[in-house]
Protein backbone atom coordinates (compact mmCIF):
# COMPACT_ATOMS: atom_id res chain seq x y z
CA UNK A 1 0.00 0.00 0.00
CA UNK A 2 2.70 1.90 0.86
CA UNK A 3 4.30 1.76 -2.44
CA UNK A 4 1.19 2.48 -4.00
CA UNK A 5 0.05 5.65 -2.54
CA UNK A 6 4.28 6.96 -3.24
CA UNK A 7 4.09 6.19 -6.37
CA UNK A 8 0.48 7.90 -7.12
CA UNK A 9 1.60 10.89 -5.37
CA UNK A 10 5.24 11.01 -7.80
CA UNK A 11 3.57 10.46 -11.31
CA UNK A 12 -0.10 11.33 -10.76
CA UNK A 13 -0.30 14.99 -11.08
CA UNK A 14 -2.42 14.25 -14.18
CA UNK A 15 -4.96 12.11 -12.54
CA UNK A 16 -4.41 14.46 -9.48
CA UNK A 17 -5.56 17.73 -11.56
CA UNK A 18 -8.68 15.63 -13.60
CA UNK A 19 -10.28 14.82 -10.66
CA UNK A 20 -10.13 18.74 -9.03
CA UNK A 21 -12.77 18.97 -12.21
CA UNK A 22 -16.46 18.29 -12.00
CA UNK A 23 -15.86 16.17 -15.08
CA UNK A 24 -13.16 14.41 -13.71
CA UNK A 25 -14.96 13.41 -10.72
CA UNK A 26 -18.29 11.92 -12.15
CA UNK A 27 -15.82 9.65 -14.58
CA UNK A 28 -13.84 8.52 -11.65
CA UNK A 29 -16.88 7.83 -9.71
CA UNK A 30 -18.97 5.80 -12.84
CA UNK A 31 -15.44 3.45 -12.71
CA UNK A 32 -16.00 3.11 -8.65
CA UNK A 33 -19.95 2.43 -9.24
CA UNK A 34 -18.48 0.24 -12.13
CA UNK A 35 -16.51 -2.10 -9.72
CA UNK A 36 -19.25 -1.79 -6.56
CA UNK A 37 -21.05 -3.07 -9.01
CA UNK A 38 -20.01 -6.10 -10.11
CA UNK A 39 -18.10 -6.63 -6.54
CA UNK A 40 -14.83 -5.95 -8.26
CA UNK A 41 -13.32 -6.36 -4.72
CA UNK A 42 -9.98 -6.87 -5.49
CA UNK A 43 -9.57 -3.91 -7.81
CA UNK A 44 -11.74 -1.74 -5.60
CA UNK A 45 -8.93 -2.58 -3.07
CA UNK A 46 -6.22 -1.07 -5.35
CA UNK A 47 -8.16 1.33 -7.19
CA UNK A 48 -9.17 3.72 -4.16
CA UNK A 49 -5.86 3.86 -3.15
CA UNK A 50 -4.05 4.28 -5.67
CA UNK A 51 -6.83 7.10 -7.05
CA UNK A 52 -7.46 8.49 -3.86
CA UNK A 53 -11.31 9.13 -5.14
CA UNK A 54 -12.74 6.89 -2.48
CA UNK A 55 -13.67 9.24 -0.25
CA UNK A 56 -15.23 12.03 -2.61
CA UNK A 57 -17.41 9.11 -3.96
CA UNK A 58 -20.81 9.47 -2.70
CA UNK A 59 -22.54 7.08 -3.94
CA UNK A 60 -24.89 5.79 -7.06
CA UNK A 61 -28.14 7.69 -6.33
CA UNK A 62 -26.04 11.43 -6.30
CA UNK A 63 -24.20 10.22 -9.26
CA UNK A 64 -27.11 9.15 -11.32
CA UNK A 65 -28.66 13.03 -10.11
CA UNK A 66 -25.73 14.78 -11.53
CA UNK A 67 -25.74 12.42 -14.58
CA UNK A 68 -29.59 13.48 -15.34
CA UNK A 69 -30.23 9.68 -15.44
CA UNK A 70 -33.57 8.86 -13.53
CA UNK A 71 -33.15 5.31 -12.90
CA UNK A 72 -35.74 2.30 -14.21
CA UNK A 73 -35.72 -1.27 -13.09
CA UNK A 74 -33.89 -2.04 -16.01
CA UNK A 75 -31.28 0.09 -15.74
CA UNK A 76 -31.13 -0.18 -11.60
CA UNK A 77 -29.65 -3.82 -12.19
CA UNK A 78 -26.75 -2.15 -14.14
CA UNK A 79 -23.84 -0.48 -13.58
CA UNK A 80 -25.21 3.23 -14.61
CA UNK A 81 -22.23 3.31 -17.41
CA UNK A 82 -24.18 1.14 -19.03
CA UNK A 83 -26.82 3.72 -19.18
CA UNK A 84 -24.17 6.28 -20.36
CA UNK A 85 -22.93 4.18 -23.24
CA UNK A 86 -26.33 3.25 -24.00
CA UNK A 87 -27.51 7.18 -25.02
CA UNK A 88 -23.97 7.76 -26.25
CA UNK A 89 -24.80 5.22 -28.86
CA UNK A 90 -28.16 6.44 -29.46
CA UNK A 91 -27.37 9.83 -29.50
CA UNK A 92 -24.60 9.20 -31.72
CA UNK A 93 -26.70 7.32 -34.04
CA UNK A 94 -29.32 10.24 -34.11
CA UNK A 95 -27.05 13.25 -33.78
CA UNK A 96 -24.33 12.81 -35.84
CA UNK A 97 -23.84 12.50 -39.82
CA UNK A 98 -20.45 10.52 -40.37
CA UNK B 1 -3.82 -14.19 -8.70
CA UNK B 2 -5.02 -17.58 -8.02
CA UNK B 3 -6.75 -16.35 -5.46
CA UNK B 4 -8.79 -13.45 -7.86
CA UNK B 5 -9.02 -15.94 -11.06
CA UNK B 6 -10.67 -18.51 -8.49
CA UNK B 7 -13.03 -15.58 -6.81
CA UNK B 8 -13.99 -13.86 -10.09
CA UNK B 9 -15.27 -17.36 -11.31
CA UNK B 10 -17.51 -17.86 -8.92
CA UNK B 11 -19.16 -14.42 -8.43
CA UNK B 12 -18.77 -13.31 -11.15
CA UNK B 13 -22.00 -14.87 -13.45
CA UNK B 14 -22.88 -11.12 -13.75
CA UNK B 15 -20.22 -9.44 -14.95
CA UNK B 16 -19.43 -12.32 -17.51
CA UNK B 17 -22.89 -12.01 -19.08
CA UNK B 18 -22.65 -8.48 -19.01
CA UNK B 19 -19.27 -8.36 -21.14
CA UNK B 20 -21.40 -10.68 -23.82
CA UNK B 21 -23.21 -7.88 -24.55
CA UNK B 22 -21.57 -4.72 -27.46
CA UNK B 23 -22.34 -2.60 -24.19
CA UNK B 24 -21.03 -4.34 -21.69
CA UNK B 25 -17.42 -4.71 -23.53
CA UNK B 26 -17.94 -0.97 -24.22
CA UNK B 27 -18.22 -0.17 -20.69
CA UNK B 28 -15.66 -2.25 -19.45
CA UNK B 29 -13.30 -1.08 -22.31
CA UNK B 30 -14.21 2.64 -21.22
CA UNK B 31 -12.88 1.26 -17.74
CA UNK B 32 -9.49 -0.30 -18.78
CA UNK B 33 -8.69 2.94 -21.28
CA UNK B 34 -9.43 5.32 -18.17
CA UNK B 35 -6.66 3.25 -16.24
CA UNK B 36 -4.33 2.92 -18.93
CA UNK B 37 -4.38 6.57 -19.37
CA UNK B 38 -3.75 7.49 -16.08
CA UNK B 39 -0.75 4.99 -15.65
CA UNK B 40 -2.83 2.98 -12.97
CA UNK B 41 -0.73 0.19 -13.08
CA UNK B 42 -1.40 -1.30 -10.04
CA UNK B 43 -5.55 -1.34 -10.44
CA UNK B 44 -4.90 -2.53 -14.08
CA UNK B 45 -2.96 -5.66 -12.81
CA UNK B 46 -5.63 -6.43 -10.62
CA UNK B 47 -8.46 -4.98 -13.00
CA UNK B 48 -7.67 -7.06 -15.72
CA UNK B 49 -7.56 -10.73 -14.01
CA UNK B 50 -10.59 -9.90 -11.89
CA UNK B 51 -12.67 -8.92 -15.31
CA UNK B 52 -10.74 -11.27 -17.89
CA UNK B 53 -11.38 -7.96 -20.65
CA UNK B 54 -7.45 -7.75 -21.23
CA UNK B 55 -7.69 -10.00 -23.73
CA UNK B 56 -10.62 -8.32 -25.53
CA UNK B 57 -9.40 -5.09 -25.56
CA UNK B 58 -9.17 -3.58 -28.73
CA UNK B 59 -7.72 0.01 -27.94
CA UNK B 60 -8.37 3.47 -27.45
CA UNK B 61 -8.82 4.24 -31.92
CA UNK B 62 -11.16 1.20 -31.65
CA UNK B 63 -13.35 2.12 -28.87
CA UNK B 64 -13.34 5.76 -30.15
CA UNK B 65 -14.90 4.57 -33.31
CA UNK B 66 -17.36 2.30 -31.69
CA UNK B 67 -18.40 5.28 -29.88
CA UNK B 68 -18.91 7.78 -32.63
CA UNK B 69 -16.13 9.90 -31.04
CA UNK B 70 -14.10 11.64 -33.50
CA UNK B 71 -10.91 12.47 -31.73
CA UNK B 72 -9.42 16.87 -31.24
CA UNK B 73 -6.47 17.80 -29.70
CA UNK B 74 -8.48 18.54 -26.75
CA UNK B 75 -10.30 15.62 -25.94
CA UNK B 76 -6.60 13.20 -26.75
CA UNK B 77 -5.27 14.54 -23.51
CA UNK B 78 -8.00 12.73 -21.46
CA UNK B 79 -9.48 9.69 -20.99
CA UNK B 80 -12.48 8.35 -23.73
CA UNK B 81 -14.72 8.79 -20.38
CA UNK B 82 -13.90 12.01 -19.77
CA UNK B 83 -15.49 12.88 -23.73
CA UNK B 84 -18.85 10.69 -22.71
CA UNK B 85 -19.34 12.39 -19.70
CA UNK B 86 -18.91 15.64 -21.36
CA UNK B 87 -21.80 14.75 -24.33
CA UNK B 88 -23.73 13.05 -21.77
CA UNK B 89 -24.08 16.40 -19.77
CA UNK B 90 -24.73 18.69 -22.96
CA UNK B 91 -27.41 16.20 -23.85
CA UNK B 92 -29.04 16.04 -20.65
CA UNK B 93 -28.86 19.80 -20.34
CA UNK B 94 -30.76 20.45 -23.62
CA UNK B 95 -32.34 17.00 -24.41
CA UNK B 96 -34.64 16.15 -21.00
CA UNK B 97 -37.01 17.91 -19.25
CA UNK B 98 -36.98 17.99 -15.54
Amino acid sequence: LGKIRSKSQLVNQDLKKFLNTKEGRMVAALVREFLIHFNLDYSLAVFDPETNIGEKYEGRDALARELNILESDDSSRLPLLAEVVKRMSSSGAKGRSL
